[in-house]
């Protein structure tokens, strides 16, 4: 029986040490689906960051699109996919529709067997941005949230490292 | 007697959807007073695509601006106010004084006698705005969430599409 | 004993007003350490309506930078430090390094033998900022909530004035 659970938080909300400490209570060596893709030096002393605090508990699978795959490919770990809301930027990007992404994504957590963590970030609540993209941006993540939030049995929402408990 | 029910949360947070089956609970048909202005396409889409949601157990009451008036002339039936931030944004646009507005909207909430639901956005969570009329409206949108939360039964922070009771 | 709260929210959340609700709450007078500078006649403004809320209750201690000290100075009463953002962007604008600075800030709490009650925002729950200083910001500031948190005895997120515990 598998197990679905998200974390989703601001940006340095301590969201991904939060999933990371989760994923590994399920079970290691983990498998740590990573998104990010490094377009830039920012990009990639991000991520070195986030490798670095990782241990040999976890195995890198590194997948910036075909979520629905890396999740069936590496069943049978504990698995974190770190984060929903690059992999929606990196879709768009690659100009892929988003949304048959998405239906793939949550039909590949339904037959799961090993448990599935997902980090995601809470994007929709500063001001209006002024270009339509960046509100597009923000109406696809909402959307991608709500869905992976249906579909999972526990939802946490982080604050300042905190955990708040939200299903 | 009366009751008072604030949603509050993000863009794409699923406030609206929560608010309208907590409205729809309290009875139906229920009155949905609409504060949105279809400046452009984008918003007449988000409009349509908010009442295709909505089923025939609604009554659709559109003010942009006179909500305490909307209030009073539609009182004996559950409304939903979807949402407070447009109104505001509203006011401002109209050069309408805000404060007053908002007297006006607390007053009529408090002589109510059937249920109302409003609809609010969190606006204040991102980086500091760039301009200074955009700090104020995020200023001004802070303090109606305050004052309609403390004059609220019951208040919810969406995240996720998921319910946090605040109050 | 010393005791260290911590309330976090966005921009006109109420937090300042809970944190010092909950500051007198623990002994008056109370000494305000102020972070914020007035470099321009908003900000003088701002300053201003937060000194006409508080009453005789309180002494006001103005602190732009060195927080440390002024918790050491002023220890013996209950004390609200109002803000760590703005203590945080003093920094930067001072061009001082805030890692060591936090590192100083977090011995000083540890130290205190009465109670601190500490205001921060969240600023990292919008779209990414296009420009980098303003992402190099909200993730520093994120990291400063997320170690003070770690520190506290107690965490508490504002939402429309509402005050929801997280810790």
């Amino acid at each position: 029986m598998s197990r679905i659970i998200l974390f989703t938080g601001g940006a340095r909300s301590g969201k991904s040490a939060l999933a990371e400490a989760r994923t590994l209570g399920l079970g290691s060596p983990a498998v740590y689906i990573a998104t990010a893709q490094a377009f830039d030096d920012e990009m990639a002393a991000r991520i070195a960051a986030h490798q670095a605090r990782r241990g040999p508990d976890w195995r890198t699978h590194a997948e910036p699109l075909a979520l629905a795959q890396a999740l069936d490919t590496t069943d049978g770990a504990p698995r974190l996919v770190d984060c929903l809301t690059l992999w929606l930027s990196n879709l768009l990007l690659a100009e892929t529709p988003w949304e048959p992404a998405l239906d793939a994504l949550l039909d590949a957590l339904a037959r799961q067997r090993a448990p599935v963590v997902l980090v995601t970030n809470e994007v929709g609540l500063g001001i209006v941005p002024d270009n339509a993209l960046a509100r597009a941006f923000r109406d696809a993540a909402g959307i991608v949230n709500q869905r992976v939030a249906a579909a999972a049995d526990e939802v946490t929402f982080a604050v300042a490292g905190l955990p708040m408990r939200v299903k």
